[in-house]
Formats: structure tokens, sequence, C-alpha cells
């Protein structure tokens, strides 16, 4: 059986070009990157590259670029990182603002500042998992230091209005500067779903730390990295060392960086341009096909504020699990959400922020498409889907037409 | 010009064994292992039986391994979670033990404790780079919730008496369990440059948290483990996600903890016997060699309380990083001392705990030996060697006959 794999947002199968990048640090070029001998200094050179690599999608200078462990462990560094900082700076209120409908790699650290006594606001999202630029703005106190919100929603897929966020704190930054002065408010974004379609501009978008990991791009696991605007302030969390320039502590993983950076290099504007085409047209084939062969459903995500990748759907009545299930079986891989969050029985809190209907958000399969999906897998998924839902809604006590 | 490698305590070149089973996991079986569907159970499949090589190595139950992304982090993990959690748990004057000869993943975490204002003490070796048990025992208080000394160091080579503290802090906490009762003393050892050569079983050494590193044992770089005793107090200091049991979050490193398992499958003990022979016969010779044949040249690893791999020297009146360049223009590959402070100027704690004079700290040049190593590669090490040092120090203002 040919399996079709349609769960991207969760990892993506690594790029061929990437593999052939990594393979030589492994065991021919194996060199400590902070280590003085040649061995040493071939790997931070390619480390350089890599940076460099990073940088030159990021729009930055390479020196913002910070390797970490991968986007969980960049956005703690965020959250922790820089109210540690000015924690230290002798800063006492202070006020964070992120969203609804982040990653749990958010949401669980800002629930430990908020333990901490530092003032978290989440802010709502439009029905179609859009924050409104002004809801930011109208949260924004004097005492708020770091606005944090993602780029694409990991579980529908909404692009957030990044560059409009950005300049809006931008201003109220050039603001304060006028004024008595509290410092400045600094703006991250989680870019974990957004580096394969969205322009990632920093200068442009106005951001001033941007988190990313290498398994989402068909790049390796164990590897992410984070953007620094430099004269940001971030206590490293990961001590020992000094690696990267005292913000990250622990050896190079020299292979994983490599591979992230060759990762990223495949992600040039004609290439993301075409991704954006194919990609879309498949999962328009499968948002059309199943909305026009299954009743009872709903799509989730707004294909008009979305990347090309997500298709979410709650089938009403249906136990998302047990779509996921019955298509496993048939070798078709999907989600009911985060895989991050597969331990959890509750819905996707950003689903809940949308509105959506508890009931109705336990009945969701998050399809998530990548750049080697084709028509052919989608035509074999809308032959198995119709007739499993259909089977599962004649056993289901919840599902009544 | 074949290159000779002497800096396996900086990092090791992969075993070709470990990549095999690493390389299935990059493409073809490149699941996300909390994903529900057949590609992730596939990869959740795979990663539990490393946790299994990695329990049957340190003879512990599966659960009580944590995979993280090296021993900075497992090292970072243990001050900062066992803290955090007594913390929670109400308890607020805390002293930490640990020792002068710990890696910098132990001793900036350590300064930090203290600028929160949790007492540290640093007990002292030594001359021969060996922490008595005794001196830990006198330092303990009724306030004292963590030991942690490492199980070799990793500038000499010495090796800890982890069982006699692991004993002796067992009696303190039986102790205790009689009395009015603070809680009990975690004991931590970071086994990082322990793994290839010394008995690691956590309930003979009665250790309650294990810090291990995959690229110093033949394995990936991005990869370590956290051994954890079930009923040790820990807070997970990266969120999110849920992963390893709320003990760390992020998504599986898969291909590396692959590659940490195999690498410590390699470990039987009749291959360990084997390697502890053959590498202390060619560091013996290194050892003898260069005793023989340069003046003035102290060595500050006493082989019968070290692992076989260390041969730590110091060279009067030549700068230690002259020496490295020189070999190093010769293709011959050794350090001044752990790569992770390769950017400080200063010498080595370590050797200044050790007593030995601050001058002669920054004369040394650090051997250290791997599996591979060759007589063949000593031999030449004594021939490019003592010209280097002749010439060093004929041009050297510090140098008097």
């Amino acid at each position: 059986m040919k399996k079709v794999y349609l769960d991207h947002s969760a990892t993506t199968r690594m790029d061929k070009r990437v593999f052939d990048a990594m393979m030589p640090y492994f065991r021919e070029r194996f060199g400590n990157a902070s280590s003085v001998h040649g061995f040493g200094q071939d790997a931070a050179k390619r480390v350089e590259r890599a940076r460099g690599q990073v940088a030159g999608f990021l729009k930055c200078d390479p020196e913002e670029v910070v390797f970490t462990s991968g986007a969980t462990e960049s956005n703690n560094l965020v959250l922790r990182g820089v109210t540690a900082a000015l924690g230290k700076n002798g800063l006492e209120d202070m006020h964070v603002i992120t969203s609804r409908i982040e990653h749990d790699s958010m949401l669980e650290p800002a629930s430990e500042l908020e333990r901490r006594g530092i003032e978290v606001t989440y802010v709502d999202v439009r029905p179609n998992g859009v924050v409104d630029p002004k809801s930011v703005k109208r949260t924004i106190r004097e005492t708020t230091v770091l606005v944090s919100i993602m780029y694409v929603n990991n579980e529908v897929g909404s692009i957030q209005p990044i560059k409009e966020i950005g300049h809006l704190i931008n201003e109220e930054n050039a603001r304060r500067a006028g004024g008595a002065g509290r410092g400045r408010i600094y703006f991250h974004t989680d870019a974990t779903q957004a580096v394969n379609f969205l322009d990632c501009n920093v200068g442009l978008n106005r951001v001033d730390l941007l988190s990313l990991s290498g398994h989402k791009i068909y790049g390796p696991k164990g590897v992410g990295a984070l953007y620094v605007r430099e004269g940001t302030v971030l206590a490293a969390q990961q001590l020992g060392g000094h690696h990267e320039k005292n913000r990250r502590s622990g050896t190079l993983n020299v292979p994983g960086i490599v591979g992230l950076g060759a990762a990223i290099g495949l992600l040039d504007p004609e290439t993301v341009e075409k991704n954006v085409i194919q990609i879309a047209a498949v999962r328009d084939l499968l948002v059309e096909g199943i909305l026009g062969s299954i009743p009872d459903v709903t799509l989730n995500t707004d294909r008009q504020v979305s990347t090309p990748a997500h298709a979410h759907f709650s089938f009403a009545g249906v136990d998302g699990e047990s779509i996921l299930i019955g298509l496993d079986m048939e070798g078709i891989a999907v989600s009911t959400g985060s895989a991050c969050a597969s331990m959890s029985d509750e819905p996707a809190p950003a689903l809940l922020a949308m509105g959506i209907d508890p009931a109705l958000a336990r009945n969701s399969i998050r399809f998530t498409l990548g750049k080697n999906n084709t028509e052919a897998e989608i035509v074999r998924v809308l032959e198995v889907l119709p007739p499993i839902v259909k089977r599962l809604r004649e056993i289901s006590p919840a599902y009544r037409t």
C-alpha cells in the first residue's frame, strides 16, 4: 500500500539535498566547532556558512542568528530570556502580550511567566483565525515589554498580520523614545509554520526576534534558530561555554546546523512561489473534494488568509481521532491537530479562540500538505475518506441527520 | 598529510554503526514521534528502543531516561530544575554542593543559582584532581538539597569517587528520613567523559541524576540524555508539548536519539574493557615518549586515578596555544583544554583547583585519545612535538633553563 503523508505541520520528510549537505559532517568532517585546530575550524567555517544562509533568508546580519535545538527552545528562550534580562536591569512590572492561538511552546512558558508575577494578555482572534492588529494595539500598556504573535497558526494555517503589528509596535516605541522612557517593546514571532511560504524579512516585518525550526522545512529535527535583532536584551537560558556569543551554550550541532542552512537555502523566492502554487492546487482539490462528497462538514481554514498547506475540517458527529485511525489503516497520515498536543484530550485552544464549538472542535482533522504531495494522492484520500466518515457516523450516537 | 586526532574529549568521530543506525530516520522513516499515525508510531517505537538501550547501560527503568539536546542542557536542567521544583514546594533556604573542577555547563548555572540567593559550596580537589568524599561529607548542611560531582574531569581525566559520594549521601538521607525532615539530598553526576570507560550503573553508584552526551561517545552531536531516578523532583525548563513525560518539551530528535542509543549499545563490558586496554597502551606510549624526549614537562594527569583517554601536560615556558598551533600545522589535533572554554584566556579552573601554578596552567596541552588512535600516530606525534617545543622555547622569554 502506497502511503500518503498529509501531516506536514507535524514534520516533513527531509529533502535529499539537505541530507546530502549534512552527510559529510557526521564522520568525515566531525570536528567540534569550538576547537581551535583544523578539524574544529573546518566545522566552524561550515557553521558560519549555514548562519549566512539563514541570515540571507531573514535579511539580517549573520551575528543576529542563534542556533538552538528547535523552535520550542527558541520560543522558551524568548519569553524567559527577555524577561530575565529586563528583570536583571531592575525592571519589575512587566506586561507581555501574546495570542490565544499560539503553540504550546509559547502558551506554557507564558503561563509560567504569570506564575512568576508577570502579567500576560492573550489577545483574541477573529473567527477566521487571524489576530486583529487593533486588539494588539489596544492591549499595549506602559509596562508592556514584549509582544509575541505567531506568523502562521499551526492548527488552521491562518497568517497573522505580522508586518502591521511590527509597525504599530515600532510607532509605540518611537512614542516612548520621546517620553520618560520605560524602554522599548520587543516584538517576537514564531515563524515555524511560515518559513516555507512567507516573506520572513525581519526588517520589513519589523520583528526583533523570530523562531524557526529545521524539521518543518524539509530539514533536520533537533535544530532550530532564533533571530535576535542587535541590541535586543536576552539572557541566555542554557549556560556554560559561551557559545553563540553568550546567547546559547552547548556544543554546536554541526550536521544539524548545516542541514538547517541547506533547507533554508532551498527557499529562494522562485521556488517558494512554485511550491505555493502547486501545494495550493493540490490542497484545493482536497478541499473541494471533501466539501463536495461529505455532508455536514465545516472547513475551519479560511483559504483567503491561510498558507496553502492547511485544510482543517470538522466532521460533525464523529471523533477526529476515529477518522485519523481509519485513514491511518489505509496508509494515509493526518492529525487531529498539533503533534505536540497529541497527549491531550482537550480541543486545541486556537479552535476555541476562533469560536468553534468545543464538540465540533473534537470532530476535527487537520490535513497539512507539502511540496511532494500529488493529485493522485488526493484522489485516493477522496476514495477512502467519505466511506470512513459515513461508517463512523452510522455508529455515532452524536450524529443525527 | 595523514591527520591525527587527539582531542576526543572535545568530540569524537561517529562510529560507522551509529551512522548506519541513524540513516533511515532522516528520510525514509521521518515521522514525528508524537504523531498518532503510522509514520509517528514507527518513529516512537524506535525512540523507545533507543531509550531501552540507554536504560540497559545505566541499569535503570526506561521511563527514567529523558532525551535532551546534549549534556549542557542536561546539566542546566538539573541545577535549575531541581531547585525550581523545590522552590515551588515552598522550600526557601537551599544549599547546593558541587566541585571546583566541574565543566562550565555546571559552574555557570551554579553561579546563576548563587545570584538567585541559593548557597553553593564548591569543594576542593586533591592535587591529583580527585574530590575527597570526606570534604563533600563535611560540607553537607541541613539545607543541602543537591550534590553534583562530575564522574570524570574533562581536563585531566581524573575519576571521581562517585560511588563513595553516592553512598554517603544515601546515609545522610537515611538519617534525615528519621528526623524532622527537610526532604532528601539529590545526587547528580555529569558522566559525559565517563560513559566510554566506566560503570554507569545508577543503582550501584546511588546517583539520582546523570548527564551524558552523544557526540563524546562516537555518537551524534545535538543529543544527550538525563537519567532522572523515579521520585526525583524536577521542574521542566523547556516547556510546551509535554514530551518526555513533562520533563522536556520539543519534537523528539529521532535520528539523534537513535544514534545515541546505538552509540551506547556499542558499549558492552567486553568492548569497554578492550577499548580501555588498547587506549591506555597508546596513551602510555605517548606519555612515556613525551616525558622521555622533552625536558621540563609536567604530566598533570595522574594515570592511577584517570581514564585511559587523558594525558594532560604542561610544557614550562611555552604557551599551550602556540604548541597547539604548531601541531595543527602538522595535522595533529590537540587542545589546550575544554573546547567549550576555547573562547577564554583564563586557565581552566580545574587546573588551578589542583594547585597548578597559573603560569604553568597556561603552558598546557590536553591530549585525549580514542578507540581509533594507533601507535603509528603516536610515533608521528613524538617526531613532531619535541622540535616544536624546542623552537618555541628558543624564542620564549618565559623559558630559562
